[in-house]
């Protein structure tokens, strides 16, 4: 790996922990295995786990034109987030395409931080910004989440940060320091298991933080703790789509299953809204959906986008991503395929790693 | 690697050529080697070989108000480009931070392709273009480039496409096909050893296409011949600079060696002119130098920014590239120092990756 690949600052905490494979998400390494997926599988479900994603790198808005800002790009009516409060919101181009999906965190009246997936979000606000002359920098400040996820996530936050934070709500933070380290503590993280993300303010004391939040978990979970990393099984089992992988910005959000986060009736006005306004209208290319595929052995799961066809042979889209599901003992997908092709209990073929078609049967997600 | 991580067109064939390494540029798997560093350097010095660079993506500004969009973000004269004519400029923002540094392709008047290092300017492109409503589209086209360098190189591609293409100067291209298969061949690459480049214009037939300039090479060059990279010593030794390793956005044009190519003087308009007035006038607070490092052994290779300090310790810079040099036979590295520490000479002290400190002269790039 080259200087070009920037490193997280729990980066030599990670590796001691025995992290073995690396992406690379905003320009910078990410963490993806610690050599155990079943194990890891296991702290996520039933204990808790500690991951460095440092990658999900802030996008700050900051100045008297924030908000407007953000607001331009969000389909959401941002003003109703309070200050304190995240707000999950697609990024949207003017001609309506998925750019990102990040939480937005709005710190203050004329201070918000996109919290975002793998793509230079903040590039297309510097546009706008630039462009219009707005009063605003856009900047990526020094803040590097770490996630404790899991049933027992929140004890080990508490057992660090105190009982009161058992009372911050979903998406909600708050501005604080543990042993003289600045941090942002809110009740979010890539998974349905419950967690919180520490959003670290000083890069240089991530080692400081890590070992803080190691140790307590340590102390309350003894065995049933240990590092972890977004988990591709969890997340596609609880239809938690990613940015990049299932769907991108030649995507609308309604071929994604971000409709419901388009408020087209509110009174506010952002760029995308003409656009949506009419794909709504014309009806969605495409529709994200889960797939049961046919088998009752694990497959190897995707490693790249892989063919979607009729019986007849005929493309109708692309699998984005599968898994080998424990909870449901089945080979499950998440694809995304023409709107035709889209209802429930409708039965195609999907092209799986060694090249051979099997069968698959579009449901819902969720899939648990 | 998950699948969010795109292919190359050329993937298949670079991977059964012993492609063994990878990164990810522009969210695609980016080949880096195929585990022998130096016939890999030796066939690029004195020989030809073929390099997958698809992960050089085009940024296509395509509609009546392209050349403005263009303009807007380069501080070169870009009117003065001609059509099939590469123009080498950095893209800044408002605030003359260079957001990459493509090659600008002019295709037609309404027609421009920037060929861009790792970040996704296409983003900042389009921030523009909606927040100004610009007539023009913003796509990453369906274009991939393979590369053929070194001495040898104009041999091998004219023996596919024939002898006139010898006639072709720097920078400048011809949209052509060879066998059916569409491509814009343009003399560059990333080396200092001469050779082209062959944008593939249809990702269908990459197969295709790297199988014909593999037969080529073969039969022409035989055992010196073979697949590459864009490589690590050439680059550093010829002092090619690397947006993303070397420098980035946090940069202006006078720390980066790229003052030469902003034109204060011309009529034409673009975002960053105020800026780059300002930043001329105060002088820029860092340089981007040359270092020969002490000692006659090889050291390893930087994997992150290094620290450089004075003697006494005080932090002055970062080593951003290193590299065991085979013309010079000495340890040589790219950095970044204070400007009252970058004078041809001066001597300080670079941090190496066993962490100790070595002796440094700043000196002059290119080093060869």
């Amino acid at each position: 790996m080259g200087a070009r690949a920037r490193r997280s600052p729990f980066f030599d905490r990670a590796k001691a922990r025995g992290a073995c494979m690396y992406s690379i998400y905003n320009h910078m390494l990410f963490a993806t295995s610690y050599g155990n997926p079943g194990r890891e599988y296991d702290l996520l479900m039933n204990h808790a786990a500690i991951w460095d994603v440092g990658v999900e790198r802030q996008v700050q808005l900051e100045g008297p034109d924030a908000m407007k800002l953000a607001q331009l790009m969000s389909p959401r009516d941002v003003s109703k987030c309070k200050i304190g409060q995240g707000f999950y919101t697609p990024i949207l181009s003017r001609d309506g395409g998925v750019i990102n999906d990040p939480i937005l965190l709005k710190l203050s009246e004329d201070k918000i931080w996109l919290s975002i997936a793998d793509s230079d979000v903040k590039l297309y606000a510097m546009g706008l910004a630039d462009a219009m002359e707005l009063d605003v920098v856009v900047t990526e400040p020094d803040v590097s989440p770490l996630a404790i996820q899991g049933p027992r996530a929140e004890d080990v936050v508490a057992a660090v940060f105190g009982e009161e934070i058992r009372a911050i709500r979903y998406f909600y933070f708050i501005e604080t320091e543990i042993q003289g380290i600045p941090v942002v503590l809110q009740r979010s993280g890539w998974s349905k298991q419950g967690g919180f993300e520490i959003y670290l303010c000083d890069g240089s004391q991530g080692g400081e933080l890590y070992d803080l939040m190691w140790a307590a978990g340590e102390t309350l979970l003894g065995e049933n703790w240990g590092p972890g990393t977004p988990n591709p099984i969890e997340r596609i089992e609880s239809g938690l789509f990613s940015w990049g992988t299932d769907f991108d910005e030649q995507n609308n959000p309604f071929e994604c299953r971000l409709g419901k986060w388009c408020d087209l009736e509110g009174d506010h006005d952002f760029l995308a809204k003409e656009a949506l306004l009419r794909i709504r209208e014309q009806g969605p290319r495409e529709q994200l959906v889960g797939l049961h595929l046919a088998g009752s052995e694990p497959l190897p799961g995707a490693v790249k986008p892989m063919q979607l066809t009729r019986k007849d042979g005929s493309e109708i889209g692309t699998l984005r991503a599968s898994t080998w599901s424990p909870r449901l003992e089945r080979n499950i997908a998440l694809a995304r395929v023409l709107t035709a092709e889209s209802e429930l209990g409708n039965t195609i073929l999907a092209e799986v790693a060694d090249g051979s078609m099997v069968e698959a049967t579009v449901v819902d997600v969720p899939f648990v």
